[in-house]
């Protein structure tokens, strides 16, 4: 990987010329042709926020100046990068030494790099949990968790050769982009595997992997067309990281007189009834004693947040983001921030996760929605709670009037309220739910249902990595076992996923079924930018089409426990019986519909109508 | 009453002139001085079709012409009644013979009422269940089903003498206005009581009294200070209406090639999925066979619905209107039937019932809405189905991230979806829910609770007969049961509601505080028009605030078996350590608050604030 022993050599070039004096210069390098000309150096060594920096000239860039926060170990340099400025290296002369600075070129077509969207599937891994490849990292020796397998909550030793061994194995299934959960260093005392509490937001973890084992599986990934979405948290860091022994001020997180902790009701930012300490508690409240909570009001931070975000993307060539714990963050700065990553990759994807069942408050994050406040949002896409909720509920509770079926009828109805509904990422599961096999009462068909309707609704599907497996859990939240190592990632397992070995029969029904689904999702057009028309759920049965000018799919759900014949001319918008429908899940011969037609028991049916 | 003996002559005039040439004049009278000049009447006789009208000049009136439909039986008249028009008579000659019709004078200060509105507390009563009056009706004889009162879905005999008889009962409850469900004529042979199936719209059914005794309730009501909501039908009549002998045409109601009935799925209205078809049976769908489905694109037929409603507000002397299963009818028909009758009463209200537990839903009706399809409504209230919804699930349900109490904190701060939240009427239960009590497990605490909410939060309230006296259903819908007898309006009841006599130790109570509750109400404007302050429920416990310049009320619902110490310093914007608190609800003494206050077990508290 060229790219990657590039950045290498960078970042030893700029921590030697230091030594001892310079510990952080981040970004660790930038690049020439940004469309903002921007960008602001941290510079962090002792005593360095006395030092005024001088540039050596360099044709197109001007130091615009330099400031100091309240510890004197932190200087701020900014920077203009004008169009005119060829790629490399900066000299900036910081108290009489000389950082050497990269200006790279950047990718030909970055900027216009296309992100995930409605023509993809996304598999989401545990990277811990995953797989542990063959070739041990390097460098992970001194972290202060080690490996404990038998641990549910420890480190499994996952890694990203075990992730690129195994993209054909995503690919193969269907899926064309996929989301690790975070890589970074989260170089914590205990519970670290997860990912969501940085110690370094510009490291890869050294369990993972190096930062070029990360270049090198997203490279991998983009040959196989699978793109790869990095997982961004925003909102906090571990207690680990480095800045907690040394704020650069007070304010760089959120502090309390004493510890206090958010109480999630993220309905403060939209209720016009809030108490603002209420607001308040919501956004700069801490997760947990072990996460400190970032205060983005602080500047240089949100720069700092915002150039990070901009360089992962830039240097590993993503297709776009996850977010996490999105609204829990500043929101001005959430504007600003998604804003300004769009502004550079306007054709990026960023999903956002906003946990709460109610499309009025999912919706208001999503760019291009008119807020009855006023506040503007640049994020494409949201993790589909609401309608992730509704699958759930239209499964397992009785049908009524607006329970069971009905809630996934009138969900869907519910996306006027979405500026872009097509481009929300709607998800089986997560990391933070339980498994949907087991949520389905360890039901084969239902989780079909579930896995036909998010493969064919109008979103952007996600799979959690083993749900083709029907992997289970409890049913309460149980991390650890959710998180389950995947069979066959570990040398040894006497069950493999990749090569079908030891599974049971309704786990190898299901992937290949899985793998089915997916790949002929992967070109069935229609399903990607096809219009939806759907019809009321009536007994136990919910029907809905994807249609343009050149195809039809129809989709009929059945989750009672008996076949269900459903008469051609309740759909007359669509279907006529002298049409030809071929069953894309089974290898039975197309067939003419008829004036009635058979939807298994418990069962989803998707046939492709032709006329 | 002076103003009912004038109508009954003018029913008697008109009628007698035609004899047996002409059945129906609808409307029976007219007035001079509308804001909208038009007038259509019909005119139904046998044969009536051909002829062609003319008027005796009249100054300010103008005869603009006339149709028939499909029926040579109806004749529609169109006149213009322009602003210079004096009462009088008009004197139409419709085929040689002469109608006599009556232009009346508006009552002073008519077209200015005021409706019902936040400072009300409005009272739902089922007439046929409610009180039977020592007056009986006269001309129920003939009707075609009779009185069977140990028939749960027989007619019970209530009427408007025991409605009337029992004024002074709603008005000490502190009760400002009364919701009667519909009296009008529903003459059909079985299941007639419930008023929901008319067979003439411009009549009061003779089993409840005559029109006159309607309009001397609506009198009585006024003078004791409850104003009277009328409940209208809008989208379906009873098979046994005459129009259904002799339709106008036979597009007058909503015609199928088989019978169809509506699937009730409302949200094919806001839904951008939906097929027409379905669209179309939920509008013309019926909802049962005996009650045919109105199609209000026929032009006559909406201009005769609209005329109908002004008719009686006008007459009666109305302070607003409930409109029952709002969305079924004509949505473009809805738009002009609530524009018309609001440009004639600006500052009259019409509640609309559409029963979805969905803000995007109910909010989509409500005047001032921007909705995403450009529709227009000009209703200016809506029943809070969504709220109700959510007032159960927070008594109910285990309190979690959007569960139980979390769904009331969270249903408000949707309330930005509305244009006008506090206008909304918010009720405990109604005819066609199974009572609250039952519904709370008879828990006398929760249901306080839940009476507590509905009277201080930004609603109008709405209580069921009965629920003052922790009256009992089953839990799941039945109608009979729900409708039950109040006890004491019929002579020889054992309990009697209205002195007392026979109530349980448990009724006495409910019934006490919900005097005091709502008599309270009546006066605490803070209640009517204040600001709201909402704080995220913790640990079982809600509390929000109303407040202005002047005033601040304290709510706090504690839905646990524990007393609950809450700390001042949670609600720094509204309370103090040195204020003085008085609970609203308890003969206690006024008391400094302190730093931390106490709400009983499994209650709500209710304190004035002052400083």
């Amino acid at each position: 990987m060229k790219t990657a022993v590039t950045l290498t050599t960078a970042l030893l070039m700029s921590l030697n010329t230091w030594a001892a004096g310079l510990q952080h210069v981040e970004p660790p390098h930038w690049w020439a042709g940004m469309r903002d000309p921007s960008l602001q150096l941290m510079l962090h060594g002792a005593g360095i926020a006395t030092a005024t920096p001088t540039l050596k000239p360099y044709p197109g860039v001007r130091l615009k100046g330099s400031h100091r926060a309240d510890s004197p170990n932190y200087l701020f340099v900014d920077l203009d990068i004008s169009a005119s400025a060829a790629p490399g290296e900066l000299q900036l002369d910081v108290g009489g030494t000389v950082l050497r600075y990269p200006l790279r070129a950047r990718a030909p077509g970055s900027a216009d790099r296309v992100g995930f969207g409605p023509k993809d599937a996304i598999y989401l891994v545990v990277p811990d949990r995953f797989a542990k490849g063959p070739t041990p990292p390097a460098g992970a020796n001194g972290m202060k968790e080690g490996e404990r397998r038998a641990d549910p909550g420890g480190r499994h030793g996952g890694n990203l050769s075990g992730m690129r061994q195994h993209l054909p194995y995503i690919a193969g299934l269907g899926f064309t982009q996929v989301w690790p959960t975070p890589l970074v260093e989260n170089n914590s005392e205990q519970y670290s595997y997860h990912g969501y509490a940085a110690t370094d937001f510009y490291k890869v973890d050294p369990r993972f992997g190096s930062n070029d084992d990360f270049l090198a599986y997203t490279a991998e990934a983009r040959a196989l067309g699978v793109g790869v979405i990095q997982d961004i948290v925003l909102n906090h860091i571990g207690s680990g990281h480095w800045w907690m022994a040394d704020l650069p001020a007070p304010d760089w997180v959120n502090q309390w007189p004493a510890y206090t902790e958010t109480h999630h009701a993220r309905m403060t930012l939209q209720d016009p009834y809030a108490a603002p300490s209420d607001r308040k508690r919501f956004t700069d409240g801490w997760f947990v004693p072990a996460m400190p909570d970032l205060n983005q009001r602080r500047p240089e931070l949100a720069t700092y947040l915002t150039q990070m975000t901009l360089w992962w993307i830039e240097t590993a060539g993503l297709s776009g983001l996850r977010t996490d714990t999105y609204s829990y963050s500043d929101r001005e700065f959430l504007s600003r921030w998604s804003a300004r990553v769009m502004q550079e990759y306007p054709r990026l994807n960023i999903v956002g996760e906003e946990w709460s069942p109610h499309p009025a408050v999912v919706s208001y994050w999503q760019r291009g929605k008119k807020n009855h406040d006023g506040y503007v949002s640049h994020a494409p896409s949201l993790m589909d709670f609401p309608m992730q909720t509704n699958l759930l509920a239209a499964l397992t509770e009785a049908d009524g009037p607006h329970t069971g079926l009905t809630k996934l009828y009138e969900g869907l109805a519910h996306d006027f309220m979405y500026p872009d509904p097509a481009n929300l990422v709607l998800f089986d599961g997560n990391h933070d739910t339980p498994r949907l096999f087991s949520l389905l009462g360890k039901d084969v068909g239902l989780t079909k249902i579930a896995l036909a309707y998010l493969a064919t609704t109008r979103r952007i599907p996600q799979l959690f990595y083993g749900t083709e497996l029907a992997m289970e859990s409890p049913l309460e939240r149980d991390d650890g076992k959710v998180r389950a190592d995947m069979p066959g990632g570990w040398a040894g397992d006497s069950v493999n996923a990749f090569t079908g070995a030891g599974l049971t029969p309704v786990q190898r029904d299901m992937q290949a079924w899985t793998r089915r689904l997916f790949n002929w999702r992967k070109s069935a057009s229609v399903i990607h930018d096809g219009a939806l028309m759907q019809y009321a759920p009536v007994d136990g049965c919910y029907v809905f089409f994807r249609h343009d000018a050149d195809r039809t799919v129809l989709v009929a759900l059945n989750k009672t426990g008996k076949p269900v014949s459903l008469p051609v001319a309740r759909f007359p918008e669509r279907l006529t019986p002298t049409d030809r429908a071929k069953d894309v899940l089974a290898d039975t011969p197309a067939f003419t519909v008829g004036t009635s037609f058979t939807v298994p028991a418990r069962s989803p049916l998707i046939l492709e109508i032709s006329r």
